[in-house]
């Protein structure tokens, strides 16, 4: 069915309409695909991937990074296509990643970003006026080569493993637009939001079109899913995201709308606004380790399915209780209409990776149940 | 009432014995004291404060600190006395909030901690092993020196306007205390509880021993109220907090209870453990910007007074939409037991403290109307 709705906007050779990745456990999950009974068909096998498997957790990625900056990285389209293989390799998770960040368009467009170590994404000139945002510059479609040169070379070589593509959400980009940096409160968008409507806007909106672009440039190039990474949306209230970000969100995920690709949306801290991520226009909703799937499933309903929600600080506790809280994970997703597994947050770049990998081999352990009699 | 059950463990000339802040229209409001009719006791005038009154966004407290490093200034009893006086001249407010800082009960144990300008608290030694929580010094009661006579000449200035005092609460103290530092997911203390939980429970008794201690040297030297500041919490999902946390927040708070002063529990991104930070032992949950006081009531009852919660990113809005708010935030209130106008934060460095002044005004003129017919 998917194939069939995208094969008119998606080249020929795209994995979604050659049917190469059409046993994906991932993307069948992500689907959410009953049967006419209402039980959700069985997986091959139980996917599970993590939000920054490709990054510093890997000795593999740190050597190759040595002596290149971040987003250098992110634009040598050979080194960025080893690092999204690098955790496939090795762990044997059910998806890539694409190594990205999500500033990169950002910096495609020709703003001065630069990712500085043990801080995060630095502005040159943080945009925090009317006169700001009317000069931010048009992005060209052309700057996306070495993001679908890369993409491409990563798909070559995964097989029927679907790679994901990804993108930063218009607040979260807009946050670091107007702070010019990292920050605990995002009080300057908030307050942007409040003080200058219309520039927060015109703001948000350019921001929605940056990254609703880079992810059609991923899909089209031969990634399979996308993820809208919201990740400071937790610091919104529910009438707050309502009124100022929900529509941006919705633009860009628009752009990647009826490719026939699930999208899956995430942020941390976003327990009070999940219905409202999934009506932006997500299939799938990632759930961090606050909030356990069974509530989740009572807040956003069956029918949609959930990403997650292994919580990062268990990594580090004795197996047996990592394990427990593994199959808790996955008893508390049972009742949604497909599970990805997932942390519930990124892999800490202090995790061990053997840790990371025992994991997998774990969750692909776990018999592919029939669901519970409740679901 | 406060004051009969007070007497036997508050010195005589304490205000809630004395009386002299029986009239408060906060501590009135932080009771909840509803009639026999069911309808909350309409107050003198609304009662309003804000977090972090006293401090940056003050030109007088920025004078006068000139010179004077954060804990030095906390330890100086004609200092922090004269700061905490500051907003009370100032804008008006309903209460005092002592000037100190959360980390104070672990520099008066001998912990070699500072507060870094931009960064936070940042300790010498961060405390990671049993062989660190074992190593911990013994706090003596004879170190809240500094903190009882600032509190005390604090107390004969402010008349029948009640002094709160605060602590930090055992989770977030030991956040810092783990990570050495303010972190952003606080991983270190939230995998400690996990991979060593025995070291945990130790770290977090000794953390509940200095806080609650810290707030009952406040309470004993005249301070009226005391509000419990767990900063970090929101970081919890509801399994951790109910399994390693609530009880030493409980801990905490029943060094105090029993001497008739209300008891406020405050942390941001909170909403989903409010019930279990009032389980904890708080008479009043303090709400943070993210979630609207109706939900709350819905979440905690009509029986639990409320305090906040006005989005500080709309100081700097235009006026008739901060007052639009503000209108908003009284009426979502009212059906609570009792409402204590508050931010659902701290003040901003860079917030203009004529527009605080504005909002005490305006809070002040709301005519405290009967409740709503639902209330």
């Amino acid at each position: 069915m998917a194939s069939s709705t995208a094969q008119s906007t998606l080249p020929a050779h795209h994995p979604l309409v050659t049917g190469r990745t059409a046993e994906s456990p991932l993307l069948n999950q992500y689907r959410g695909s009953r049967d006419s009974a209402g039980t959700p068909a069985a997986p091959h096998r139980r996917p599970v991937w993590f939000m920054r498997q490709a990054g510093r957790s890997l000795p593999e990625y740190r050597r190759l990074r040595e002596g290149t900056s971040m987003l250098d990285a992110c634009l040598d389209p050979e080194m960025a296509s080893e690092i999204t293989m690098q955790p496939v390799r090795r762990h044997d998770v059910d998806a890539a990643i694409f190594f990205s960040d999500i500033v990169i368009p950002l910096r495609l467009a020709g703003i001065d970003v630069e990712i500085v170590p043990n801080v995060g994404p630095v502005l040159g000139t943080p945009v925090r006026s009317r006169v700001g945002v009317e000069a931010l510059p048009v992005l060209d479609d052309d700057a996306f080569a070495p993001i679908t040169e890369a993409v491409g070379r990563t798909v070559e070589q995964l097989g029927a493993t679907p790679l994901i593509g990804f993108a930063g959400a218009p607040f979260t980009l807009a946050a670091y637009m107007v702070e010019g940096r990292p920050s605990r409160d995002h009080l300057g968008p908030r307050t942007m939001m409040h003080a200058d409507p219309d520039t927060w806007h015109a703001l948000a909106s350019w921001a929605a079109d940056v990254s609703g672009r880079f992810m059609r440039a991923q899909l089209e190039a031969g990634a399979s899913a996308a993820q809208l990474f919201d990740s400071w949306a937790g610091s919104l209230g529910r009438t707050d995201y309502a009124a100022h970000v929900q529509e941006h969100s919705a633009a860009a995920l628009s752009h990647v709308s009826g490719l026939g690709a699930p999208l899956v949306h995430f942020g941390t801290g976003t327990g009070e606004i999940l219905d409202l991520m999934r009506e932006a226009g997500a299939d799938v909703i990632g759930i961090d380790y606050r909030v356990q799937l069974d509530e989740a499933t009572r807040r956003l309903g069956p029918q949609t399915p959930l990403q997650g929600n292994i919580d990062p600080a268990l990594l580090d506790a004795d197996w047996p209780v990592l394990e427990e809280h593994v199959r808790q994970v996955i008893t508390s997703g049972s009742e949604a209409a497909g599970h990805v597994l997932n942390l519930g947050h990124g892999v800490p770049p202090t995790a061990n990776p053997e840790v990371l990998t025992r994991v997998v081999e774990l969750i692909h352990s776990v018999e592919p149940s029939t669901p519970s009699a409740g679901a």
